[in-house]
């Protein structure tokens, strides 16, 4: 069987630039950056009072000079007034450009206005001191934010303050996601006592839709014909092909069939996992990848964490994520030897470690249980036994 | 001067009821739920086959029968078909319902099927294996998700499963961002020499709309009528008046006296931090609250992390988040009686520690800095020296 490591090593080994396009920078939080974003002037660009207060010449305090005429006020925004005397200054405001003829400023908590003369009340002044100097962060045309990471708030504010209103960020794939089985019936419809809702496909588009994908959700029925013709449909018209359930041993499902008639070359079949031992994967001739992952919610929302999202990143040209680690809160023991994901709740300690409790649900697939836990610990399928104290990686979904 | 601990408290203390509303649940990611979902029927429905195979009454077993004779095969979704002799099977698919004279499923891989019989070539069958019992996850009217917990993809899984196609949500504080001062142009425009873009307020808003409101930017010039006319608007419109700069010393800084002028509360101005010293906190007599940042980009950033989404969370009645605690990776030190907000990257090492490394950008509000970092660790004010390997609580913002 697939290992854990193997079906990873597939799957990433599956990357196509999806290419890129053009979007208002107020809507790219989330999306990669496919560009370099370059200073278009200095930053700052212009030595920047950063107090309000006087701006004076530092000479005239080293002349002894300690009493000042205030010549002129300036505000932010302002043309910068020049001071013609070294017993003169300027008042000037937070964000002002420091006048030439100046080079310090001392903030008002320092200073006695009277008079229209500025009294300086204290020793500490520094030559230099409450100015960001022009281009101390970066100069013109320096790459203020590289290419290839994601856009957060802090690229937001560098995009505005650059004057970027619209930046070139990678196009994400297409997405379908399909359910299959006429057990299903939609989340509107009253299910027959023998059926149930539909609810794995939703679940998977939240989790997208978190990472700036806006996937299409299709149905297809128990039916060889139709489902060879939506999923011939979709590897048309779709990157990937996200399935849940359908890919199993049982009469009705289609799906497999459909797969081998329309060409996807299959590269593994069953993963060495639980929960998502039946994951199917392969790649349609047309370059369409289809990611089976089997019925059970869990396994799905395990699946979509552990493989589809790594691959998103990649694909996107993001850097791998770190890895996350965590201890193990109590023993904890599993038999079969497949790699198993537990479900846990992260909480940080007062050393600075995450640990990982266990919230075990009773294994089939229960919803109700993964709502109160935000990651599923890795343990090895070489090992059985699990003490408390030791650390595995954690996958982290909340 | 105010501590950060009062300042969180006093900030912690003006939460208030902005009531619910209804939402589409594929739309409800990251909302408050604000009423228990109920099961509307027992979870799962029926007892159900957890793998295809056969089904068969385990008795037969206990009796010496090993072979069946295969009466039919059930789907998915079909009205369960009994069988009437124990030599009998049902071949039988995953998520179809377990007739009620079986009670057990021995799945494909361990039986042989040859000419209508299918012959169990296993041991280790066990009564009700490959089963998942009706309502063992939840009983019908059992809370399935309780109220005032975040609105995550597992919710939405849970909503789906129950037929719950709106959910009652939490309505979020209507929030107007602010900024001001005649030197600041829009994103599109060209700054003059002595001018900058406009970059807090989309930043502010990005970190917003990641939480789920969805708040409007209004830029006010350097004049008093206005400043006075557009804040007292934004008093009666809005329930949060998010002001990044505009509250200073600075001649040229309306906005106090506007506020002053429009009955608005001080509760603190000035907070023993940096960045974000001259943090001002207020409330309207209707209820309006102010949160007026510093105009330093970094410590609007700052302060939006330590009190502002804190606040949000409390006011829609979600549990405080636990505290993360990281360990510094190198000395520090840092000579105000302030408390300091460092920018680290966080990231995980082997121990299951979380370790946090100083990104040291020169303190004057440089974004480009806060690009390369994911959180602030928070060092006490009471100290001047921090050293590697020391655990300080963390705010992560990424």
């Amino acid at each position: 069987m697939t290992t854990v490591e193997e079906a990873e090593k597939l799957v990433l080994a599956q990357l196509k630039d999806y290419g890129t396009e053009t979007t208002p920078f107020e809507q790219a939080t989330g999306r990669v950056l496919a560009e370099a974003l370059k200073a278009d002037r200095d930053l700052p660009p212009f030595n920047r009072v950063t107090m309000d207060g006087i701006a004076i010449n530092y000479t005239a305090l080293q002349n002894g000079i300690n009493t000042f005429r205030i010549k002129a006020t300036q505000a932010a925004g302002e043309e910068p007034i020049a001071i013609d005397e070294l017993n003169e200054c300027i008042e000037i405001m937070t964000g002002a450009v420091l006048p030439a003829t100046t080079d310090t400023v001392i903030r008002y908590e320092d200073v006695e206005i009277r008079a229209g003369l500025a009294s300086v009340h204290v020793q500490s002044i520094k030559q230099g001191q409450n100015i960001h100097p022009q281009g101390i962060d970066k100069k013109q045309n320096d790459v203020v934010a590289a290419s290839g990471q994601m856009v957060t708030p802090a690229i937001i504010s560098i995009a505005a303050s650059i004057g970027k209103t619209h930046l070139l960020v990678k196009k994400p794939p297409r997405v379908a996601i399909i359910s299959s089985g006429d057990e299903l019936v939609d989340v509107d419809q009253v299910p027959s006592a023998y059926q149930i809702r539909k609810s794995n496909s939703y679940t998977v588009k939240a989790v997208l839709e978190q990472h700036g994908l806006s996937p299409q959700i299709l149905h297809i029925p128990d039916d060889p014909e139709v489902t060879k013709q939506q999923i011939g449909h979709c590897l048309e018209n779709y990157d990937v092909l996200l399935l849940s359930g359908g890919i199993s041993m049982g009469k009705f499902d289609y799906i497999p069939q459909a797969l081998e008639d329309l060409q996807v070359e299959k590269f593994f079949h069953k993963v060495a996992q639980r929960p998502g031992k039946p994951f199917w994967f392969g790649r349609h001739k047309n370059g369409a990848l289809v990611f089976a992952f089997p019925g059970n919610p869990v396994a799905t929302f395990m699946c979509l964490h552990r493989y589809f999202l790594p691959w998103l990143r990649a694909t996107q040209g993001l850097a791998e994520q770190l890895p996350l680690y965590a201890v193990l809160s109590k023993d904890f023991s599993f038999q079969p030897a497949l790699e198993y994901y537990l479900q846990v709740k992260l909480a940080s300690n007062p050393k600075g470690q995450l640990i990982a409790s266990p919230v075990e649900g009773n294994g089939s697939g229960d919803f109700a249980n993964l709502a109160d836990t935000d990651a599923f610990l890795e343990l090895p399928l070489e090992r059985n036994e699990f003490k408390a104290g030791e650390i595995f990686r954690a996958w982290k979904f909340v």
